[in-house]
This record gives C-alpha cells, structure tokens and sequence, in this order.
C-alpha cells in the first residue's frame, strides 16, 4: 500500500466517534496499567496526600504515520549500536582523553570519571555489564529535495534510564485494541491495520536483559546463602513509576526473579558492602523486613543520570558505592559516560575515523555505512578546522536557520534554534572555553504529520513530531588492561517507542509535560 | 493445619511494613486494573472534568480468614442453586401467584410483571435464558454453642447484575502477589501460603457464559448479515465500571466478542426492532458508527435493577422493547422477579414445600437438604401459623434481638436490626398491609474478624464482617406452555467474590460506600 503523509490522515471525528475513542482510552489504559500518576499541579496533595489517583499516561489518539523502510532500518541496526557503545564503555583511555577535555565545562562527566577512577584503583570484582539503550530518530526529509526518500536520523543515544519500555508495549496494544472495536473510523483504514501495526515487545525483551543480567550473577557468585534480588534505583516521587512496574513485574511472573525500588537518595541507608568480603556483594536490608537480608545481582539505574540529583556529596558517596559492589550494573559508570552528548559529537562529525574504529574489527564497511547515514552532522566550536566551519555557520543568520546549538553539559534544555544562534554566539564575546561549552548540529526536518493528544483529560489536535526509540539490550564482559578485550555475552534489539509532540514544542519529553508515547503505523513511502 | 479467628490475625504491621504493602497495593491495583473511578466528594468534577482520574478499588490489606469447609459447600451447592432459580424462573404460573400477593406493596415487582405479561401475549421470539447469578453467605456460628462448627448461612441470591466478579479475580491475585513479594511478615505465614489462597476464575468463567449466549444466538438466528454484538446495559455515571470491563475485554481477547456498553437511559435512542422481522433482532446502532448497525446477541444488565433506575414511563417502555427482542436476555424479567426478596422468603419459611418441589426431579433429598440448611430462617408477617409465630417475635424485645426486619420492596436499605424492632412494629399501628410489607429474618452471627480496609488513600482497621458470593452461570431454554418444561443447557459454578466491611456498619455493599473487596484466605476450623 503506498500512502503519503498529506493524505489528511488522521481524520477529524464527529463528537460521538471522539466520545467513543476517548472513552475507550480512559478505561483501557487503566485497566491496562497504561497509566501515570497525576502531578501536583493537576491534583493538589491536599486532595491526595497518599498519592493514590491514577490517570492515562500521555498518549496519541491514533497511531502516527512512520515510514516502513526507516522504522525496519532504525531495528536492523540495532544491535550494530549496541556493539559499538559497549566497545566505547570497554575502551577506557580513550574516554579518559574525552573526559579530559570536557572536565573544564563539565563537572558532572569529571565527577562520574572520578568515581570509576576510584573503582579502578580498588579494583573492579564485577567485570559484567548490562546496556539497556535507546537509540532515538526523527525521520529526516530534505526540505529542498521533494523525491528525496525519508531517512532516520539520530537525535541521541541513551545508555542510562532508557525509559517507557513498559508504557511503549502498551501504547502499541491500545491502538491495536482501539482498532479491534472499531473505534478507529472508515477513512482511516487505508492505513491502520493489522500489518500496519507491529508488535512491540519491549517489556518482555528489555525484562529479559535485566533476567540474563541476574541469572549471570547468580553463576558467578560465590558461595553465600541469601536470597538474590534485583534493585530499581529510582527517584522519589515518581510520577512515571508505572513504565518501571510493568518491568518489574513482568521479571517477576515470567523470571522469578524479585525486585525492589530503592529511591537513589536512600542507597546508602538501606544497602551495604560486608568489610570482610573480597567478593564486595551488595547487601540490601529491606526498611519492610529488617531481619532479611538480599544480595543483589543487579542495579538497574532510573535515577542518577542528572545532574540535578546529585545534591550533595552523599549522593557521589552512594554513586561509587554501588559502582565499588559485585552488582552487575545497568549502566556501568564508564557505560554512563560513554552515553555523553560529547560521545556522539566525536563519533558524527563528518571526518571523524572513530566510528570505523570500533565496529571494524566486526562490522563490514557497508554496516558501518549504514550507522553513518543516520549520524546528523555535530560540529565542536573549537580550534579545529571542522569547529572554525562550524563557527562560520554558527554567525551566519542565513545558514544558522538548519542547525541547533546545544550545551556539551549533560541534563538537557538551553537548546537555541536556528535564527537565534548568532545573536546568542555574540553574547559569548571571545570567550573560547565557552565556545567549547557549545555543539552544533544539524537539525533534523521531519515530515509534517498530524495527531491529536490526550493528557490530562483534554485534547489537543495539531501537527505534530515523532521520535522513534530502539531499545537494545547488550550484556558483555568488561576487558580489563590493555591487552584483554571486552567480550559481548549477550546483544539484541528489544522493541521499539514512538514519542510524539506538538510541532511548536521545541523540547521533547514524554514525562517533562510536552509529549505523548504513541505507536507506529507504517506506511510505503 | 488447624487455625481459629481469634490468633492474632492479622498482625499488626511498623510502619514500614505497612509502607510498603500499601504502596505495592496502590501499584498493583492500577498496573492490572483493579480500579474505580473516584466519587465527586473524593474529586470534584472541576478539577476533573471529563472523568479520567482513577484509584485502587475499595480492597483489604490482607485475605481474611474462611473456613475450607464453608468456602467448599458454598461452592459445591452453587450449581443446584443454579438449577432451582432457572426452575422457578420457568414456572410462570407459580411466579404469578407470588407476584399478585406483593402487588399491593410493590409497585416495581408488580411493573416488572407487566412487561412479562405484555410479551407474553404477542408471544415470546427468544426462549434461550442466561442467568450469572451470585449466591452470598454469611459464616453462621451460633453464638451460644461454642463447639458448633461454623456453617454458611444465605443472606440472597442475585439473578440481575451480579457485580464484582470483574474485581474478584483481581483481588484474589492481589493478595497471592503480596505473598510473593513477602509483603506479608512472617507471623502470617501460617495462615496465608499458596494452598490457603485458592484460584478464582470468575472473570474468565463470568465472561465464558456471555460467549456461551452469544453462540448460542448466533446459532439460531435467521439469515441475517449483520456483524453481531453483546450489549452492556449500564448505569450512567458508573464508578464501578472496570469491574465490568474486565469482562468485556475478556470477552474480545478469549472470544473474538464485541461488547457495547449502552446506558439503560438511552436504550430508546440507540436501539430498535425492525417492525417487519417476525424474529424481532435487537439492532444496536452507534452513535460513534451510525451506518453500521449490529445485531445483538445477548443482553447483559447491568442496570435496570433498582426502583430509582425507573424514573419515567419511557424506562419501562425500554425494558418492555428489550424483553420483546430476540437477544438472550441475562437475566429475562421471570429470571430477574425469581431473584426477588419475597421468594427467598418463600423458600426459606420452615415449613415451606417449595424448595423440594422445584428440585426434587434432579436433586437428592440429601442435596436439597444441604441448600436448606444454607437457609436463615425467613418468616413473613402475614395471617399464617407462620406469620403470626413471627410478629410473637418482633413485638418481643428479648426475642427480636436474634433478628432483621427487610422491607419486601427491591432496593435495599432501611433494614431495623435486633431491638429498635420492636418499636418499629409499634409504629406501624393495625395495618395489616404495611405488616405484608416486611418480613423478619433469623440474623446471622458471623464470628469476629480483623482486618484493613484500604479506601480512598485511607487504611482503617479493626473488626469487620465477610460476606462469601459464589458465582453460578446457567443457560436454559424456557418451556413455554403447561406441558413443555425448561431445559438446562449448560449450569457451572463461576469463582467466588468475598466482600468485607467494618462491623459497624450494618448494610453492607461495597460501591455504596461501606465495604471493601477482598480474597478468602482459606482455614480448617
């Protein structure tokens, strides 16, 4: 079937057939677990002091429009980006030398180096680690070449707290189910169909990662008797918890395995490492149940990748006890920096040998071809020849209009868009450390589309933007010293997320209040 | 293992305890959907207007304690139960009888017969009948022989809208999750373990005989080529709905089903009979699809049961068009008037010969006997030896203590207990009528339990009071004259529901705002 994107897809409803799929939304999603928990702003805790209100979890009223040939490309290579993000996690001096050079405009990523530098001189005892990523695109269509055919390009790559895994599986079934009772009207079935819907497994593949991780821990650990449990370092309150439930449960009734959420600020109340064990087992003594203690396999992070929530030095205290401990660590501290904007900067600017580096030794060149094609150009504003062409642009109000100017700072926001880089690069004087504060990066132009969102109760129709995550799921062996490489145990790709917002948002964020999680429906462009 | 009521159980919990198995109910609840809307005291509709907030359903922190012995009789009879109701329901003429003799003090039974009446003359289309009953018991131990075993006592049968089986399942699940989480502290364990915790099917088994109806329709209909549907009479608002979506979605998922949900107040707007098929078919014609038009199969009321549901004649006129239509009804008006108050209290009168009578051409007089001793003592205050033995008891405080008066009304409420009888009698003067108007009720003594309610972000615990429901599902073919008898197509016990309240509070019923759901946790006294 081939389809366009101005084909007046989605529909606009009559009151009854908007009643109808509404209605269906609010009942389906909860009894489904689709859900969040209803900000402070919209429920007052006066009303709620227990926290015990729940409503739909942002969504899409239909499935958006995705083409075919991008959504199967951004799967099949996947596992490809797995790889080269575990090779770059295993390659410690040449992270040292990128951490090196960010330290002076970035504490956080010097504060995350000093804690593995810690481990190191103790010594690692736990050489496995776990990657749960999520490889995020928008579909790019040149905006002056109207035969061009839509491609993938990447917006980031996240090796820490990869979210709504459990919300996207979800999402996916609800359009399914909206389908199956018909709530979906007849002009929209040239393209929502069974075959245009595909199946998302990511609660089941990335619980599986988690499931892999435990059951190699329980292998390897020595010979202590206590029960084994898997923590979820979360943060409090959490108004997304139930996208981390629907993993934790699913580990429970299809792995056995039990699992605990221990909010990042209290780690170091409730979990400790016995000062005569070599083995360095982390300990957690449930607050429920004092008198039984778990050893825990493995520390799936949903917390301490802002740097927001490092308030203190208890919270780098907790960060490198739980580094220091024999828990398999999901991510790793070097796995976490390996996540860093820089990272991606280096890897996609247009001259750079790194990506062919790290994937040659097991990827063909047209593989790697093909991970290059979804890098958007990222230039650094430094002394290099590719920073002074990148400074050029970044004046000139003409070209600037296709670029975006990001902070090398982890924590997002303070994005500034095309018209506004020159006049915001000229209140830097000559400052060049703040230069080097800066990337600079192509903007992305995806298609217009239209949906509407439901949130909060209401619902806003528009053009909007989708972003597609691939999640993969990658255990390997650490190597460890100059000779000894890493070794990938485990590596696959585990469903995908479609997150969509209003065209005028700049910012995107399912849970910081702009978005929606949404799910493809495919079409042959 | 032996156990008794009176061990401690529950035991009381630190506050961490209790932390933590509150917020793992608060999670499971939404993430699986045993949910309830919020009242509008709970949260204004302005602060939510279009009704998308939800919260954990009314549910104990733990399964209170039940006797095995009751819980397996309570199961064992439901099928005979089955098979008495859908007998009394076929016998026209019996039911007639009884109705004429309340016709003076209730309108609403005395309507409900009129309709019957109405189609009974243009002559019935459809003699398939679907009865999802619910039996609930109250645990009997006599309170002045304290080695008398404990025995279930019948506090009504219901034959229309049978409600909670979609929670009843969920919560049975809730309470085998805490226990796999340890949620539960140690001094439980003798009590609640996974052989104390017995399944409970009753949204798949609740659901399968809706899809038993349906095919059975489907089956016998004429050739007509319409996309067939069951329809969901409903009340409007409902906060109970998810209770029975469960159902509905089982419906699709198991049994490829559709399921409308069509509120009693517009049956008029959204349905109608082709006045030229002899068949009379059910036709449902959404609002949200108005050229698609379904036949409907099955009738499932989930309103229409209450006086107040009645507010003009066009309500009558909506249950007269359902009763006249092909669909199967569960339940038909001689279905839903055999569930009325006024025959159980036929039933149960100590010298009543009906019971045997409607059984005795398949049942054992052993097996009938069990039935009658699942009966309290139900007198009327009419001219009868019994009747008159009666008032001797309800003018006499000492004696009245042992008993309820029930209005013979539908509806509920305005039950006077144990000593405010006497002066209730009083107050009634020489009216003969307004005597008919009630019957008296040997009271149950159940023994004293403990427990925690968990209700709107709130716990609160003490002594409370269970009552066991056990579903029955049963599809019969009427007999339609004097020599054709019914025909039971199909009879099974459905799961179970407990529902438990605070002992001070003496009407029971969950949605009005008293009780909790809960799950039995099963003992050998």
């Amino acid at each position: 079937m081939a389809a366009s994107f101005d084909s007046g897809y989605p529909p606009p409803l009559t009151s009854e057939q908007s009643d109808y799929l509404l209605s269906n939304i609010r009942d389906w999603s909860i009894l489904n677990g689709l859900a969040v928990r209803p900000s402070s702003s919209f429920v007052s805790e006066k009303i709620d002091p227990s926290r015990s209100l729940a409503l739909t979890a942002p969504v899409t009223l239909f499935p958006s429009l995705f083409p075919r040939v991008c959504f199967d490309e951004a799967r099949a290579i996947q596992t490809a980006y797995n790889e080269l993000y575990a090779s770059i996690a295993n390659d410690e001096e040449w992270l040292g030398e990128v951490v090196k050079e960010l330290a002076e405009v970035d504490d956080f990523i010097s504060n995350l180096w000093d804690v593995h530098q810690a481990v190191k001189k103790e010594g690692y005892v736990q050489d496995l680690s776990l990657g749960i990523f999520r490889s995020d695109y928008m579909v790019h269509k040149h905006p002056s070449n109207l035969d061009a055919k839509p491609e993938i390009k990447q917006v980031e790559f996240n090796t820490i707290a990869s979210s709504f895994g459990g919300l996207s599986t979800k999402v996916s079934a609800l359009h399914k189910h909206l389908l199956s009772i018909s709530a979906y009207p007849p002009p929209t079935l040239p393209f929502i169909s069974d075959s245009s819907l595909p199946p998302n497994p990511s609660i089941s593949s990335i619980s599986r990662g988690i499931a892999i991780a435990h059951k190699a821990y329980n292998r390897s650990r020595e010979n202590t008797r206590l029960p084994l449990c898997t923590l979820f370092i979360v943060q409090d309150p959490e108004n997304n918890a139930f996208d981390q439930h629907a993993l934790a449960t699913n580990l429970l009734t299809d792995h056995n395995i039990l699992t605990f959420r221990l909010p990042f600020s209290t780690v170091l109340s409730h979990t400790h490492i016995p000062s005569d064990s070599p083995f360095r087992p982390l300990i957690y003594t449930p607050p429920h149940s004092p008198n039984t203690l778990y050893e825990v396999t493995t520390l799936y992070f949903r917390a301490g990748y802002s740097p927001a929530e490092y308030t203190s030095q208890d919270s780098w205290k907790a960060r490198l006890h739980l580094e220091r401990s024999a828990a398999i660590k999901c991510p790793s501290i070097l796995t976490h920096l390996a996540g860093s904007k820089k990272i991606q900067q280096i890897l996609a600017t247009p001259s750079s040998p790194h990506l062919s580096s790290f994937l040659s030794s097991t990827s063909s060149a047209e593989y790697i071809g093909r991970i290059r094609d979804t890098f958007a150009a990222i230039y650094p504003l430094d002394d290099t020849p590719e920073g002074q062409y990148a400074i050029s642009i970044a004046t000139d109000a003409d070209k600037a209009r296709g670029y975006v100017l990001k902070p090398q700072r982890e924590g997002g926001g303070n994005n500034i868009y095309g018209l506004k880089i020159p006049p915001f690069i000229k209140s830097l004087g000559n400052d060049s450390k703040k230069y080097r504060g800066h990337i600079l990066m192509e903007l992305i132009e995806p298609p217009a589309l239209r949906n509407s969102i439901f949130r909060n109760g209401d619902v806003k129709s528009g053009e909007v933007i989708g972003e597609l995550g691939v999640y993969g799921v990658c255990l390997w062996r650490h190597g460890r010293g100059q000779k000894e490489e890493g070794v990938i145990l485990e590596n696959w790709e585990a469903g995908h997320l479609l997150r969509t917002k209003g065209r005028e948002s700049e910012e995107g964020g399912v849970a910081a209040g702009f978005g929606a999680v949404d799910s493809v429906c495919l079409i042959d462009v």
